[in-house]
C-alpha cells in the first residue's frame, strides 16, 4: 500500500509536536510536511531538541503543507482554521482539526462560547465531530473534515455514554469536576503556568464556564435524545499529562456496582481503547499517560443512590493527536489502531 | 503570666511535627513533653532533622508527657486515644486529640465507621467537637477534652456552613470532590505513596466510602437541624500539602453570585482565619499554605443555578495541628491567633 | 524602642514578596512603603493573593518608599541600584540591594561579567559586601549601603569558608556544581521556567559563565589571600525553593572525616544560622526550606584524597531576603537573629 | 525469521516492567514467561494496572521462563544472578542480568563493593560486560551471558570515553557528580522515596561511596589502559526518570570547545543511540526521557582550562531495559535498534 501523505500546520504547538512523535512512528503515513507560524525556516528539532537526528525537518508555511499532503493535521487557535480548511478541501485533501472550529454542530453555541460566526456554512456540511467509539458511523465518504474532539469532553462523552444512552441517570443532575495537567494550557507562557506559581498548587479555573461546555452537552444531548445541561469544573493539576474526570450522576431506579460495571463493559466490549475498571479497582492517569486509553472506573454512592464515574486519559493522545490519528484511520479505511497502539509506561 | 506547658503524643507523625514547629514560636507556651512510640530514647532532630539545634528534646513515653504539662495533644491513629484522655482527664489535664476518636457525637456513626464503640460514655460528655469558626461557643469550662476536626471536614464544614445555614439551599445535592496533598495520607511508607507511584499521578481513593463522611454530615446537619446526606470523594493530589473541595450544591432561589459572596463575607465577617474571596478570585490551595487560613470563593452556574464553592485550607494547619493550637488557645482564653498568626508564602 | 521604618523596592519580585513576609514579622520593624514599576497603584495582595487580609497595602513609586523609610530594600535588575542607592544615601537612608550593584569591589569584574561600570565611585566606598557570618566586621558605622550577596555565593562561601582559611585544600582544584531552585530564576516568564518544560526536566545552565562566579571568586580570595579561580556549574532544579552546592576540593594533606567536621564546627560555633551536621548526615535542601539556615555536611573521599561539601540553603531566606534583614540587623546593631528565626518546616 | 522467545526473571520491579513494555513491541521477540517472587500467581496487570488488556499474564516461577525461553532477562538484587545464569547457561539459554553480579572483571572489586564472591569462576569466563557502544566487541559467539551496565556508568562511561581515549585530560582530575531521578532507588519503599519525603527536597547519597565507582573505573581503565580513579557523587532527583552525570576533568593540553565536539561527533560517528550535542546546547534529561537515546553536551572552562561534560540518559531504558534489549539484539545478531527506536516525548 502506499504510504499516505501527512502534514501538520501548527507543528510546533503541544499537540503539533505529539502528532509528529505519533506520526514518525505510523506503518501506513510518511510525515511529509510541517509548518509553524512563529518558528518558520528553523528545524522542528531546534524548537524540541528531543527530536534532534529524528525529525530534523524544516518547518514551512501552511500552503507547502495542503499542497504536499494527502491528510492535513491543524492544531491552530479557534478561528484560524476554517479558511486552512476551505483551502484544503478545494484541492481535495482532507482536514483533521484539533481545535474548536468543526466540533460544534450549532452555530449558535459557536457564536456563543467563541465569539464567531461559521463564515462558510457549506464547508461545516462536509465535516464531522467524531469521538470514534461514539460517532465513527459519521464518518462517511462524503466527509472530509475532522472536528477532532475537546481533551475534556473526550473523557467525558466516554465516560457517560453508556449511562446517558441507558436511561437509568436522571440528566438533569450531572456534575463533572475535571483535573487536567498542564499541557492542557499549551506551550504559551503565563503566569499561572510558570514553575513556582503552578508547582505545588491547584485550583479550579473557568468555573462553569469552560469553552467545552457546549461540545460536551451536544455529545450528551445527542445519545439521550434530550436537551442536557451540565455543571463543568476544569482544575489545573500539576502534571505534565492526563485528565481526571470525576462525573456525578442521581441514577433513577436502584442498580447495583456489578450491574454498572456490566453496563460500560458491554456498552464498550468491542473498544480497544476503552478499559472498564473492574470492582475495586480506581482509574488513574498514571495508567493511561503517553497512551490512547481511557480508563473508567465506576463506583456507587448507595447512600444517595449517585454513580460516581472516574474516567481518565492522556490529553495529549487520546484527547489530542492520538485520536486525531485514529480519526484518519477510519477516514483512510486503516485498522483504527494503526500507530497508536502504544503501551503506557509504568512510571 | 505564667506559660502553659504543652506535650504532644505522637510526636514523630507529621502532625506531631507540625505541631512542635507551631508550638515552638507560641508566645504562651513552653513546650515541655514528647513523646513517640515508634523512636522513644531518640532525639525528634535525629528523625527530623530539620529540626536540629531548634529542638532536639528526646522522645519520651506518653506517661511523662500526660503527668508534666498542662494540656497534651494526641496526634494517634483512631482507636488509642481515649484510653490516654481518660489518664489525662484523671489527673486534670486537657486534652486536644488530632485523631478521630471524639469527634463523632452519635456512637453510632463511630461504631459504623470505625469499627469500634466508645468505652468511657462519659469521658465523651467531657469532649466536644470544635472547627472554632462553627461551634467555639460549644467549649465550656466543663469541657476538658476536644476531638479536634479532620482535614477534609474541616475545608468542607467552613466552605458550606453559610450557605447550609441560610436554608437557601437543597440539602439533598451536595456533591463534595476534595483533593489532599500526600501529607494527608501520613508518614507511613504505601505503595501509593512512593515516589514514582504518586508522582505524575492522580486519582480518587475511597469513594463514597472515606470515614470523614459522617464527621461532614454531622456538622450540616447541626447547622442545618436537618439530616444531611452528602456524597463525598477525595482525591489524592500530588503536592506535600493543602486540601482544595470543590462543592456543588443546588439553590433554591435565585442568588446572583454577589449575592452569595454577600451571604458568605456577612457569616464570616469576625474571623480571621476565613478569607471569602472576592469576584473575579479562585481559591488556591498556594494561598493558604504553611497558614491557618481558609480561603473561599464562590461561583455560580447560573445554567443550572448551581453554586460551586472552593474551600481551601492547609491540611496540616488548619486541617490539624494549627487548628489544635486555636482550639487550645479557646480553652485556656487566650486570643484566638496566638501562635497560629502564620503569614503564607507566596511560593 | 521606635520601630525601624523599613521599605522596599521591587517589591512584587520573588525576593520582594519575601521580605515582606519577614519584615511584617519582624518584632523592630514596621513595613512602612512598597514600590513596584509594573503593579503601580495596585494592591500587593492583588498581584500576590496569599497576603490577602494580611497586607494590603498599595504600591507606590520608589521615591515615595525612600523618603518615607529609614531603610530600603531594592530587589531589582543589575544596573538599576546605583541611582537609587545614592538618592537614599543623599536622604541619610540606609540602602540594602539584593542584586548586583554593590557585591564587587573590584569595578573591572562588574565591568566583564555585567557589561557596566561604577557611575559614582565614591558610592560605593559606602558600601559594603556582607555575607554576615564571614564578613560582618566589615559593617562599620560609615557603611549605609549594603551588598547583600547572591544566593549561590552565599551557599558557596559558607561551605568553603572553613577549609579554604585553613591552607590545607588546594585551592586551584575547586568544582563546584549546584542545584538551585526554580524561584532563584526569578517571576519572569521564560520557556524554560514554563510548567511542562521545567517539570521532569533537569539540565545545567551558563556552564562555566554564570555571573555569580566572580563574586564567589573574590569571597575566597579575600579568606584566602590567595587568587582563586573556580568552576562553576549551576544547575536548574525542579523544586521551588532551595539550592544546594556540591563542592569538591583536594586535600593538601591527609585529614579524617572527624577532622575535618571539627575543623568546620569550630569555625562556625558561634554561629546560630549554619548547622554543621555530623558524621553520617548528609545535607538535603528540605531541612532548611523557609528558614535562614545554611546546612554543611562534609565528606571525604579517602580513594582520592578529596574532600566533598554539601552546603544547602533557602535561596530566597538565607540566599536573598533572610539574610538581607540580617544585614539591616547588623546595620541597626539588633540581635542577628531578629525576626529572621524561622523554624524549616518538616515536609 | 522465527521470533526469539524472551522471558523476564523479576519482572515486576522496575526494569523489569519496562522490559515488557519494550519487548512487547520488539518486532523479533516474543514475550514468553514472566516471573516475580513476590507476586507469583498474580497477573502483572493486577501489579500495573497500566498493562490491564495489553499483558495480563500470570508471573510464574523462575524455573518456568528458563525452561521456554530462548533469552532469559533477569533483573534481581546483586547475588541472586549467579546461581539462575548457571541453571540458564546449563539449559543453553542466554542470559542477560541487569544487576550487578557480571559486572566487574575483577572479583576482589565484586568482593569489596558487594561483599560476596564469585561461586562459578568459570561462569563469569562466558560472560561479558557490555555498553553496546564501547564494548561491543567483546560479546563474541561464546558468550551466553551479558552483565548489563549500571545507569549511573552508562551515563559516565558514554560521557567519558572519547576524551579518555584520546589521552588529551588528565584522568587523576575526574571528578562525576551525578543525579538520578527517583526510579533509579527501586519500587521498594522506604522513607527517602515516600513522597512528601522526596517532593522538594534535593540531597546527595553514598557520596563517593556508591557501588557503581568500581564499574565506572573499569571501563575508564579499560579506555585508558591506566589505572583510573574517581570521585563519584550520586544525588537523588525528585523526577521520576533520567540521569544527568556532569563530569568534571582538565584537559592536558589546550582546546577549543568545536576541538571537543568535533573528538566526540567522531568517535560517535556511527551511533545512532548518542546524540552529540552542537555549540549552545545544553543536554536535559527532558530531551531523552522514554527514550535509549544518551544526550551528550561539551563546554569549556577556559578560565581553568576544565572540559565539563553533561551526559544524560534515561535511567530506564539506556541505563537500564533499553540497552539490556541492544544487548539482546547484539547476541542475536539482529539490527541493534531493534525495539527500541523510541523517540521521546517532547514533555
Amino acid at each position: 500500500m502506499q504510504k499516505i501523505k501527512a502534514g501538520i500546520i501548527g507543528a510546533t504547538g503541544y499537540a503539533g509536536v505529539e502528532l509528529i512523535r505519533i506520526l514518525l512512528k505510523h506503518p501506513y503515513v510518511t510525515l511529509t510536511a510541517i509548518s509553524s507560524v512563529s518558528f518558520e525556516g528553523k528545524s522542528v528539532s531546534e524548537v524540541y531538541p528531543s527530536l534532534k537526528n529524528i525529525c530534523d525537518d524544516v518547518l514551512v508555511n501552511e500552503d507547502k503543507v495542503i499542497d504536499n499532503c494527502d491528510v492535513i493535521f491543524a492544531s491552530l487557535p479557534h478561528g484560524l482554521c476554517e479558511a486552512i480548511a476551505k483551502k484544503a478541501e478545494l484541492k481535495g485533501k482532507k482536514f483533521i482539526d484539533l481545535g474548536a472550529d468543526f466540533r460544534l454542530k450549532d452555530e449558535k453555541d459557536y457564536n456563543e462560547w467563541y465569539g464567531l460566526d461559521y463564515n462558510d456554512k457549506e464547508l461545516h456540511k462536509k465535516s464531522q465531530y467524531c469521538i470514534p467509539e461514539l460517532h465513527r458511523a459519521n464518518i462517511t465518504k462524503d466527509i472530509t473534515i475532522i472536528g477532532n474532539p475537546g481533551c475534556y469532553p473526550t473523557s467525558i462523552g466516554l465516560g457517560l455514554a453508556p449511562i446517558v444512552k441507558s436511561k437509568k441517570a436522571n440528566l438533569d443532575t450531572i456534575i463533572i469536576d475535571s483535573k487536567s495537567g498542564v499541557t492542557g494550557a499549551g506551550r504559551g507562557l503565563s503566569q499561572t503556568t510558570h514553575y513556582p506559581d503552578c508547582n505545588e498548587a491547584f485550583s479550579p479555573y473557568k468555573v462553569a464556564s469552560h469553552r467545552h461546555t457546549p461540545e460536551i452537552e451536544q455529545t450528551l444531548s445527542e445519545l439521550s435524545g434530550e436537551n442536557v445541561k451540565v455543571t463543568f469544573v476544569p482544575h489545573l493539576l500539576p502534571v505534565n499529562r492526563g485528565i481526571v474526570s470525576t462525573i456525578y450522576v442521581t441514577l433513577n431506579e436502584n442498580m447495583t456496582q456489578d450491574d454498572i460495571i456490566k453496563l460500560y463493559k458491554d456498552f464498550y466490549k468491542d473498544e480497544k481503547f476503552v478499559r472498564v475498571l473492574d470492582k475495586g479497582e480506581v482509574a488513574n492517569l498514571k495508567n493511561v499517560k503517553f497512551s490512547n486509553y481511557c480508563d473508567i472506573s465506576l463506583h456507587l454512592d448507595n447512600r444517595t443512590n449517585r454513580l460516581v464515574i472516574v474516567s481518565t486519559i492522556d490529553n495529549m493522545v487520546k484527547g489530542a493527536a492520538g485520536q486525531a490519528v485514529q480519526n484518519m484511520n477510519i477516514m483512510f479505511s486503516l485498522n483504527e489502531d494503526e500507530g497508536i497502539d502504544l503501551i503506557p509506561p509504568a512510571f
